[in-house]
């Protein structure tokens, strides 16, 4: 048996999310299927490092599944892009050591969010930015990253419906935000997050930007611990699991 | 009664063409229904500069109809707007004269196509870009724009079932070639455009780029007058309707 790395982007626009789900459309489901054209009918379970949810985007999701086939990795790559659909796209296949696991050897994620500011809508886009055609403090924002960063209890960030049972202390490494032409995009770097966090916080950061909360409130919001009192999560369309990052 | 001239883009994947067949969706179809809901069921026709093909997008194509509501033209983009689909998007709505033809009127036309140079496919932009990783000579390529630029008769490089009866001469204003990053665009703009003129003429300008053509070609495939000769047409993919110019 031979473990495998797989780096996939995917457009989740189209999937009810990444992970396995009966008569759903997931991505998980996509790979599997194709793994087992190539095992003659065979289930190959793949693990990820983590789920996206519905219409949520990865640039760099990463899993990894055991094989008992021997196939050089250049030909891995290829076959199995014949046989997924074209909004997944496999990048790289690495073998790997035989106790490598996707989501507990994962050290850290990096998550971008994109939001359109402008006041027309672009049909080109509308899968991939947050249109928010509404007036934003940068610089605001930029002062409500910099309390975001740091090792904190995230419980007034993370979705209700969360199965996190254990502690909910996430230290965020980077929260950066810059605009490019009509895009702003949020940047958000850690060791681990929970559910719906990342869309939580940029829901807060676009509260910052327009005025209806200030800076000075992050600490007072963290401090709550109390998903309530924080404002909506952001949607899914402008959201890109970006990189996953793994001890070399 | 009053006409309206409106501009708008449509993401041309999910559209059978722009023109109006039975029980396929199409832009038109999707316009007149929005429009038949703001007339109290009545039917009313849309004139289009032209069709575009599946596909192919839009980022101004105009068309105008008659009306006899009588509403400011803010709001005409606002409820337009709000009874469409997320892959159409009204830009503006103008009064105009009762003698204005989106077609017959049009005095130019913008097209734009966009190649994707990058090995590895790009699930985010698989529908705006045709992914093109093999290597173009772009000094060729903008030779051979160059001599396409003017007025000829471009028989050579319209598609055999086009319905176009009279003179297949035309006169190319621009013709141009420029890479962004990864991106190579190509620009055309003239006074009309035969069926598949623009996609023949990128596949002949991607033939140049890789060598299998020259610069030196283009006039002795125009002289041909036999499209037979040419290069086989682009895929829609990467196409844009970028504009439509009329005399103000």
């Amino acid at each position: 048996m031979e473990k495998l790395k797989c780096t996939i982007s995917y457009d989740g626009t189209h999937f009810f999310g990444s992970q396995i789900q009966p008569n759903k459309r997931t991505v998980q489901g996509e790979i599997e299927r194709a793994l087992q054209k190539m095992h003659d009918g065979k289930h190959i379970r793949i693990y990820a490092s983590g789920r996206t949810d519905t219409g949520v985007h990865a640039k760099g999701q990463v899993f990894h599944f055991e094989t008992y086939l021997s196939i050089p990795e250049r030909n891995w790559k290829r076959a199995l892009n014949s046989l997924l659909p074209d909004d997944i796209y496999v990048h790289e296949v690495k073998r790997v050591a035989a106790d490598f696991h996707a989501q507990f050897d994962c050290v850290a994620k990096e998550y971008r969010y994109f939001i359109l500011q402008n006041k027309e809508k672009d049909v080109f886009r509308r899968h991939f930015t947050y249109h928010y055609p509404y007036v934003l403090d940068l610089s605001q924002m930029k002062r409500a990253c910099e309390l975001f960063q740091g090792t904190h209890d995230f419980t007034s960030f993370c979705a209700a419906g969360s199965s996190v049972k254990g502690s909910k202390v996430r230290t965020l490494y980077e929260v950066r935000v810059e605009q490019k032409k009509d895009e702003i995009m949020i940047l958000l770097r850690g060791d681990g997050f929970l559910y719906n966090m990342v869309r939580i916080i940029v829901g807060v950061l676009l509260d910052v930007g327009n005025g209806r909360l200030k800076a000075d409130d992050i600490p007072v919001l963290i401090a709550a611990k109390d998903r309530e009192k924080v404002s909506k999560t952001a949607p899914a369309n402008g959201l890109f699991l970006w990189d996953v990052i793994y001890e070399s």
